[in-house]
């Protein structure tokens, strides 16, 4: 019987897809599935007559593959994935590669690429993104662990992966142990910070200018005709104009309670850890909570009876400012991204190419879009851009939009339509264009109450003062603070 | 030689100040540190005629102790704790009392705790906020741990700790493990909005009416005597008014970079981990991340050259705007800190009193306020609130504030100047107080590209739906995704 090129573990609807994707490259493929029936369900039914072999064990499943053996993991993310790894190791040797293509934590494939490198094994954890369709079609992939395992899965991942238009694949190598899934997260993070930003936009029209689904179906629909074109215009436009069988637009009748799966937590955390602003984010995974605890606020909505003024003024010139303020901070969002990703490149010695990063994010995943190519194009210009916002594309582009943005937020504020992402996008962008900030009150408080010291401005940097504000605490600094 | 009743490890600031404390109580007490020389500078100094035993072994230490012995390690949070502890045990027998008053992270308290109880002995992690002036004073004191100690240390802690205007203590048993070490971390981040609070609303008088320091001296003198009286703004009012020997004002002076050291960042990530959404600290610790990015942000400010409009208005009535927004805010900030500690302790199984907490924070502390005995009679009024809002006193005060808070909200965003903090609280609000929010188009986004199922406004709760939204993504959901 024919070997397999690679064999995969875990046989729910990424894992099906994935294999489906493979075998219509022309690569054979094995799958195991702990629940066998499922290995049983799917060879005799959409893999039927194709060249994917079905294993009733791990052992079977090994046997049946090529070597160096190439099996990917597509089992839930955590303790399953260690587990899986200890029940595959005693069948493989040196040289076999195991890939993760869940939703992995990076430290966990840090610490698993290690684990499985020191069994004489090559370790992949790879982000991958597109959902059930794209793992189908092609989906984007950001495969980071050993080096060595590279050249042997590069054919395939680049096979079955996204393209964009000139036929690059949204897949290339991301870097050592868990940077593939350190960009995965990010990847995560920003789709959170996307979707929020486009719910926003929707509660705006909704909420403050009246506007019913079919409309919202048009504005977007006009809305992916411009720099916002994107998977998640575009599918929110499909959103808005879906109708079920008795007519009804669907999304009308869907509660308003959102789940969170954990990448968007794990980004808001590896940004607090990194010492990194990264407010548009946070703000979308803390909306996600809040819209959670939909009694209390049903209840609080009781408490606080409130109704937003009718609109007034030029609603289609209005659209356009939400429009605007959108791609703004969507701009805002992606610069925060991209300077978590600088920072950690920093803390875990990964040599990231940010513009090839943009070119796998370019297709293939929930965040695709046009804007991912001018993202490209920035750090091809200049790779070591400290901030999106100092490229002069998204400088001008800015530029352009302040004053949109300012409008849209100032009737969000005056009118108590809720806008967490927005604001704190412009927020981010009015502290960072800030040469001054009131720090210095925050830093003479800390001296104060704490004598952590200070830095000053007419001294250099590095030399702290200390000030008796108080007369009587002492000339002991808290540098001093230790056994 | 007479016993000393407790000991003390770590002569820096917190820790001389709070033996100096305890001694001037009644208590004897015996003190080590690493670098003996500072035991012999503090004996033969500020400790001379004191019943203050300097040891200059851990052994000696230990033999000068009543029993069962009590030991407050004033050391690093962090590695140095855990080896003193392995350091100390030796020396120790079954139900000696080990108290560390760092700023340990929670888990580490948990985990030492089991640890040190294993061996026999009885742990203490206590919160101590006041800096080095309340150590000296009467510090707020937060113990969890061991609740067998809780009986020994009493009344050394409920000596030394502040007191409020009645003679309560602001000390008292928190719960078991990591919970008194859990609630000062909140007490810190509550501490990084409230400072970030009034650093946002200093820069609205700077920046917006052009206001000097002198003035803005008198603005925080006269909050101080409404209900935003309190510890922090009282030392900003100084500060404002403190002028060096060459009649400078230090604050003016003073680098805009602040530094953090954790406690924020870890309020931040308990609230991700917890899915409560802590949006002004979250945007507290932020602040302080981009003021830390000085060069940067210089060099933005040339990119964006900005200034801000001169103000037209009537300067004094907006004044008492601001004061309306900030005091709305922190509202919002101690609505969202007391949320995540009832959602923790549900978590961690402790049985938080939260009324005590207040009362814990009314004096000593950093945050304490006037602001804290109203919060403590909404707990003691109703021990199960659920949000802080929804208490009669706070929902009628914030009713009255919105008005000023939207207004200066939408001044700030339309001028320019970075409100993340007030902005992300009004959001909350009115988020909070929102029946419907934006997230059925989310959750319809999510069914669509992840098949992650949504629940319906017209079905119970629990139950779960998925649309075929694309007619050829299949019916397969999310949920099976497992191996």
């Amino acid at each position: 019987m024919k070997k397999a090129d690679i064999g995969l573990v875990g046989l729910a609807v990424m894992g099906e897809n994935l294999v489906m994707n493979m075998e219509s490259k022309g690569f054979t493929v094995a799958v195991y599935n702990r629940t066998t029936e499922k290995v049983a369900n799917f060879v005799e039914g959409r893999a039927k007559g194709r060249n994917i072999i079905g294993a009733y064990s791990l052992g079977e499943l090994v046997d049946s593959l090529k070597k160096p053996r190439k099996i990917m993991m597509m089992v839930k993310a955590g303790q399953a994935v260690d587990s899986l790894i200890d029940q595959l190791l005693p069948y493989l040797e040196d040289g076999d590669i195991l890939i993760d293509g869940g939703n992995s934590h990076f430290p966990d494939t840090i610490r698993r690429t290690a684990y499985v490198e020191s069994k004489g094994l090559l370790y992949i954890g790879t982000g991958v993104s597109g959902g059930e369709e794209g793992a189908l079609k092609g989906p984007s992939m950001m495969p980071g662990g050993s080096p060595a395992a590279w050249p042997y899965v590069r054919s395939i991942f680049q096979a079955i992966c996204a393209k964009v238009e000139d036929g690059s694949p949204c897949c290339d190598w991301v870097g050592e142990n868990g940077a593939g899934h350190f960009v995965k997260m990010v990847h995560n993070g920003i789709e959170y910070g996307d979707m929020q930003l486009i719910c926003e936009a929707y509660q705006l029209m909704r909420d403050g200018l009246g506007l019913t689904s079919a409309e919202m179906h048009d504005v977007f629909s006009s809305w992916n005709e411009t720099e916002l074109d994107s998977y998640l215009i575009e599918i929110t436009r499909d959103i808005l104009g879906y109708q079920d069988e008795k007519g009804e637009t669907v999304v009308e009748r869907i509660l308003d309670t959102a789940g969170q799966k954990g990448t968007g937590k794990w980004t808001g955390i590896a940004a607090l850890d990194e010492g990194v602003p990264l407010t548009l984010i946070g703000e979308a995974v803390f909306a996600r909570c809040l819209s959670a605890m939909k009694d209390e606020r049903v209840a609080a909505s009781k408490v606080f009876p409130h109704s937003v003024p009718a609109f007034t003024g030029d609603k289609k010139a209005f659209i356009e400012s939400i429009r605007k303020a959108l791609y703004a901070s969507k701009i805002i969002s992606y610069a925060q991204g991209y300077t978590l990703m600088r920072t950690a490149a920093k803390t875990y010695g990964w040599n990231l190419n940010y513009g090839g990063i943009a070119l796998m994010w370019r297709g293939g995943c929930i965040i695709r879009s046009v804007f991912l190519g001018k993202i490209k194009e920035a750090y091809d210009k200049n790779p070591e851009l400290e901030n999106l916002l100092l490229d002069e594309y998204f400088a001008q582009s800015i530029k352009g939009l302040v004053p949109a943005w300012r409008e849209v937020a100032a009737y969000a504020v005056s009118t108590g339509i809720p806008m967490p992402a927005f604001t704190a996008a412009l927020s981010y962008f009015d502290g960072y264009t800030s040469e001054n900030l009131p720090a210095n009150l925050l830093q003479a408080q800390r001296d104060y109450f704490g004598a952590h010291t200070y830095e000053r401005t007419d001294a250099p940097r590095g030399q702290f003062f200390h000030t008796n504000w108080t007369g009587h605490g002492g000339n002991t600094t808290a540098n001093t603070y230790q056994v």
